[in-house]
């Protein structure tokens, strides 16, 4: 039975807190959060004084990036492994730490907004080889999907998230800007977007590149472009049509 | 009862066929295809000749739409509303028929995979009143989204569809290949990407923007394009996170 404190009062802390007291196989003693509240409306006993932590195999930081290098001077007496959600942040932050290590959930969360913690994927850190096996089999536990991805790994991650979803998103605000200013509902657009979704889901994106670039249909692609009537998104078209030309040369 | 001839056979003329066929309240007489297919198979009659095709008040052609400017010869014999189900070609291309219009699903369909019609948005245009309504009546009877734009409003669709489905289709493209050069599963991020579509559904894209981009963190980027070793991929990433910081400024 793997004996866990959870610190914060996030979105992150809150729903590792809620799955973690329902679980069989693992032990949540404690939160930790400085307001002394009961984040998750739940039985868990809650502290707000460091010096009350109770012994733990594991203590999971869920708090801001910007907060992770309090705990060096904070929390320096917690005996046991000490690990951190950041998606970018190295292990080192933890400098007055001996054992410590990342656990990651790959997820943005909200709130009100439940959360199956078995669907979301876990990338886990360690600095020692006997602490990544007890990070892993405490992820496994509560995730389907656990990856063991070192800081460079977890900053590539982070790289290729910005074109997953960043761009992409900036995609999807160029189309419904086009749209809006052409009295067009975007509407229309979201069930095509959640397909292409779908079938990422088994298929490789590269596969599944459609259009007039990746066919170098030069005549639609004029077409577009006279249509297009901000410059700004002229020279994305034609920057991005390129690129996928280049892409599939 | 509004009496209907699908032409065609291929995808879309396909999931037509089951979808009419079953409908009560409008009556499909007759597939036309070339090789004289059963292609729903369904109790529809089916011909592969053109003279035997019988009088409808709605003739759907959908085929290719290189094949479409042969209906004006081949076909000039129907009465009744000539429609096509083409996204990117103008109602002229009917030129030898006085009744047209356009019936454009706007989905993507394969052959095997049920669609249902009634989620699936329609774009209705025609060249008179009398047939828009019938059009619109027509796809309102299938469809629970029906919106009738003009050929110019279509292909702005179509541009703002480039961004939405074939540029952001190419951001995972660039993330999945990040991934696979540095041994990262890529189904680390489509939890991520899901989500994103998820948030779009009630809000729009312009107003759930994160990263480090919009943030403009200066750290976080230069990173990033440090972690980058492929020059494209460092000259993508500038060029989107400067349209994305000119965007918001």
């Amino acid at each position: 039975m793997i004996k866990v404190v959870v610190l914060g009062s996030g979105n992150v802390a809150t729903h590792l807190c809620t799955t973690l007291e329902k679980h069989t196989r693992i032990l949540l003693l404690q939160n930790y959060n400085r307001k002394g509240e009961n984040i998750a409306n739940c039985g868990v006993t809650i502290t707000n004084r460091p010096t009350e932590i109770v012994d733990a195999d594991l203590y999971i930081f869920a708090i801001s990036d910007d907060a992770l290098p309090t705990v060096n001077t904070e929390f320096n007496h917690l005996k046991g492994l000490i690990v951190h959600t950041s998606g970018s942040t190295p292990l080192e932050v933890f400098s007055s730490f001996e054992r410590k290590g990342i656990f990651y959930p790959v997820q943005s969360f909200k709130k009100n907004i439940p959360v199956s913690f078995s669907e979301v994927p876990i990338a886990i850190e360690a600095s020692h080889e006997s602490d990544q096996q007890l990070l892993v089999r405490f992820a496994q536990s509560i995730s389907k999907a656990v990856y063991v991805l070192n800081s460079e790994q977890r900053n590539i991650l982070h790289v290729a998230a910005i074109f997953a979803n960043n761009f992409s998103n900036f995609m999807y605000t160029q189309a419904e800007e086009i749209c809006q200013t052409n009295a067009i509902d975007f509407n229309i657009l979201k069930p095509l977007i959640s397909e292409t979704i779908t079938k990422i889901s088994t298929n490789s994106p590269k596969e599944i590149q459609t259009g007039p670039a990746i066919r170098n249909d030069k005549k639609t692609i004029e077409r577009h472009i006279t249509t297009l009537t901000d410059q700004k998104k002229i020279k994305l078209y034609q920057l991005l049509t390129a690129a996928i030309q280049h892409y599939y040369e």
